[in-house]
């Protein structure tokens, strides 16, 4: 068995990995760490675990978690990067799915952040866990940086097109969605039933911190410096994330339903609907999957991709097992097989 | 023109409050006070309000508020009845639209919310401002209580039965749901949408704070005393509330469509549907109004009532407003003919 | 493996069954049925199964049913009585999701359906499949009538009270409330998001299907008859059940938390709360469990009891395969270990 | 007082008209039209109306209607070409809230629409019912066609910068996103609470019929022809369109918060928000109202804008009612003075 620690369980990325954890067959999750809710069970914060697991909340303590296998960040960001370097140090593999590690540039990351990044130090270790263009450094990694929910969402309807050279990457524009859950479970007004439910709205659209992170992503496999417009907004439900992508075509891009059937055709959690179909967030609700779409208007210069995923599976928890999965030599779909909840 | 101070603006009830007085002709907001606040307009806010205020928040200042000729409280409990008695004494009708004024006994009201009442001596002064019950007192008083939401649906349910004993009062049950406005502008993880949209549930079961407040309005009207099984539930949706009142028939009721299309035959804002149609929440969003059904299933011995208000009009701002209206001696409708916002 | 038929798999406890199955380590899905979307893949239609079946919906035919192991009617009420007779004769079993062979009494049942019964002689051999009351008539049952939705929340809620006789058989209400996905996968005004939505309201409250299914199976328990007020509403959401139950306690019933506890202390998929706790129906959601909650309000005389499923899940195909390994002495939880999806 | 026929009152643009008309005050609604519900009380139908309207629905006759000052057209497209004629004959002033003849080029409508015309000779008395552009020859019209409700979003949005040549016509998007309600009142699966709420998902991606009609307006303002990526979405809610528009700067744009403020400074209903103030579509609810933002996000050469309005009020009746006033010079807030409703 796979001795697991989850650091920060109180949220929901991380009730979602003991959701996905409790069917994964080799997992056994030995600590979960929570300041705030030391000592409570863990069924009692989340009543669907009831029965899965008979575990309390700890205090987080680097020696407890050394002792484990793989340990889990589901933390927000700046708490990770204090703990990180003891627990590598100590051989403990780290998948973190905060925002710590997923910038290469730390001087970078400061400017979005807003303060020094804490452990400069362990960027050049740190593997992004997108599996689908990084899977064999996941497989030798010790620190895998899960991907945030947009840039997954975004990167993975883009990838086909920019590695091809097929689109202009100075002029790339990504409208993205998500659900509530993608803002945590954090008492804030603006996420209230009475604020956030039957409405819709932009917001960060000078600037949200996925930003970076889709341009360094997107940068590496066009080869050159990309430039996204990337306009998020809140959607009236908990979960998932549609991201609209568009971008001018350079030349004949010949059959791109096809280029993108080829290019997802060996990965397990990316799923290229037949032409004309186009994805739902409640396709893959609950499931680590991403389903994607590529249309071109009218046959105009615009080529559109739709990407969907799960923006607590596919975009965070979902991802980091599957990352574990790799990381371990296990198979990549062990306790990753759930149906989406339809409907 | 009617001088009017709002003490607690930034509260749902608050804005609602607004948005019914800005169509009512003879209706000034004077001034709206927020302590947190202070100072910011209040259409930054609340941006519906845009175009149709010139107004900010001020700090709450009872001399300010003195030379208004109505005031209205959308505080929590335990503001008002620390300020009530300066305005009274300063001659100034006062609303409130907290629970600090609505139970006529002190000690019971401080069994229920925990400390001791600030001003039990204006208890007496102060009318329940239920019009389809005391719309004589409501016209004569200085002082109104508005009842609260779950109370004005249960309450306009059950009034007709018990006032001519057709129903045994010691039996009495009322599951009720609202919407999560009624829970107020507060920053809580349980009204998070991530928490409380796609799910229901009961809460406060063994004793929410309404139910002294309908026990003693029921009793009024009953003769004597009544004893309510009251369980209320959340609703995912904003605004709404649904009482399903159940009780059990004393002798042979007569024609119970009838004897409620008369009860309420002249009541500008109580609506008893056609027999065998059921009221439902959206037909009166957003309008001062209660809708009522009452059927008798497979002719046993329970009545049924149902009955649907918005929590925030007739529920809260649109009844304060209609208690200013009789108090004033206006037309009771006016600045309330607003039509549900249906779909 | 264990070969299976669905009849009448595109309306939703169809899909549902093919997610639980998916995960169900004998079940091989051979056939699933449809007239109208005949040649269709599965997969087509319902997107969340790409890759987990590599089947399209054919004609109903009596021959290719009868070769499988069990067959699993998923089909609006009229359906299945006509088909059972032949493929119990070919020695296939039977596992009916409609309503028609719940009732034992075929008059009954026309008197409440509006028609006759098809096949009658095939009530004696219809065994109700509510595992927590028949477990042994179902092991060995050749065709089980799944309970509803509704009448599964209402008779675990009371069940433990009707055996001990606590509880006046002839007073007692459920007032419960359903979300959408109930209605089935049918173009109905009524069920539109613009209708529906944002709202809430009773429905069938002069009769509703569902109610002499409840009283059949809560006599059963009592060993009397019973009479009960059945009040369903229609939540604004798409999954879950919520029953309220009220009743009025004979005596002193003692510990009835203790009395729930040990009731379903053996039950799997029956999960009573802690003291104090009440269920939300988001807790279950996606996961074939129930769960309850008892309280006395105020040490009142009356007793009430919250209990809620997934419709789809514990209320229909969920019950469904746990019926189907009973029947076939698989264990009672193969495939039905899902953790309910929070949030 | 004006006499109003209103034609095709059973769907969401019919009620809404009731509505708005009912706090109109020179508004009296003489004829309401459904072949489906002739006879039924429209208050049977929508109980939110309830008081407000003593009417039923009558058969649609030519005769009757010419009677009215004005007649709006409620309808789905295909049923006002064919009365129009006749309409305009008799004297009557029309109000067509469907597509017939928002397009000036009969073919052109004819190939979104597949089939012909029926009344093509009306097509150049017909005024495009976009006060904001429009308002002179709408005061002077017979016949106005009000726009459809994403092109009022697109449109309001992208006026100011292709007016003054800021912006490259030929790479516009219009990623946009619409509540349900804008699907209409019609049993469809695709809009059961079961498969729309709770989801998101792009549709029409290869050819929307409110595309000619948004390229049409566009290329009017800015004297050449336009070339727009338009992609709607489907909300998980009933009212409400939130555009997000994209276009490249050409040169240097200046000010453009400026720009946009005095562009609209003048219009009752065109509300741009304050620097850096996104808009929701919950601050529009039930107002005629479209609230605007404009940004330039990293100040690189893609200009952002947002728009949102009510689908169901400045999508449809709201401006429907607008224009009748103008026509008739009335004031042109007349009846359209609602605060949207928040929460």
């Amino acid at each position: 068995m796979v001795k697991i620690g989850i650091v920060g369980g109180t949220g929901y990325t991380g009730v979602e990995l003991l959701r996905l954890l409790a069917s994964h067959e080799r997992a056994e999750v030995a600590a979960i760490t929570s300041r705030a809710e030391s000592g409570r069970r863990v069924d009692e914060l989340f009543p669907n675990l009831r029965g899965h697991y008979d575990l309390a909340f700890s205090e987080p303590e680097v020696g407890e978690l050394a002792s484990c296998d793989v340990v889990f960040f589901a933390t927000p960001h700046n708490v990770a990067m204090n703990m990180v370097p003891e627990l590598l140090a100590a051989g403990t593999r780290v998948i973190d799915l905060s925002a710590d590690y997923r910038l290469r540039d730390a001087a970078l990351w400061s400017r979005w952040y807003g303060e020094p990044h804490a452990s400069p130090e362990c960027l050049a270790d740190a593997v992004y866990g997108l599996p689908e263009v990084n899977r064999e450094a996941i497989a030798g990694a010790r620190l895998v940086a899960c991907p945030g929910c947009y840039p997954t969402a975004v990167q993975l309807g883009l990838i086909p097109l920019l590695e091809r050279q097929l689109v202009d990457p100075q002029q790339l524009i990504a409208s993205a969605a998500s659900g509530v859950s993608g803002a945590g479970r954090q008492a804030k007004i603006d996420n209230l039933v009475s604020e956030a439910s039957d409405s819709f709205k932009a917001y960060g659209v000078t600037g949200h911190r996925h930003l970076p992170e889709i341009e360094q992503g997107l940068a590496d496999v066009a080869g050159q410096q990309v430039s996204v417009t990337f306009v998020p907004h809140l959607l009236p439900m908990i979960r998932g994330i549609h991201a609209t992508l568009f971008a001018n075509l350079q030349g004949d891009p010949g059959e791109l339903q096809a280029l993108f059937e080829s290019r997802y055709a060996s990965e397990p959690f990316v799923d290229v609907l037949p032409a004309g179909v186009y994805p739902q967030t409640r396709t893959v609700r609950g499931a680590n999957r991403c389903q994607i779409s590529v249309a071109v208007p009218q046959g105009r210069g615009t080529v559109v991709v739709m990407s969907t995923i799960d923006n607590l599976v596919k975009g965070a928890s979902g991802q980091a097992v599957q990352n574990m999965n790799i990381m371990l030599g296990l198979p990549e779909t062990m306790g990753l097989q759930q149906v989406g909840l339809l409907p």
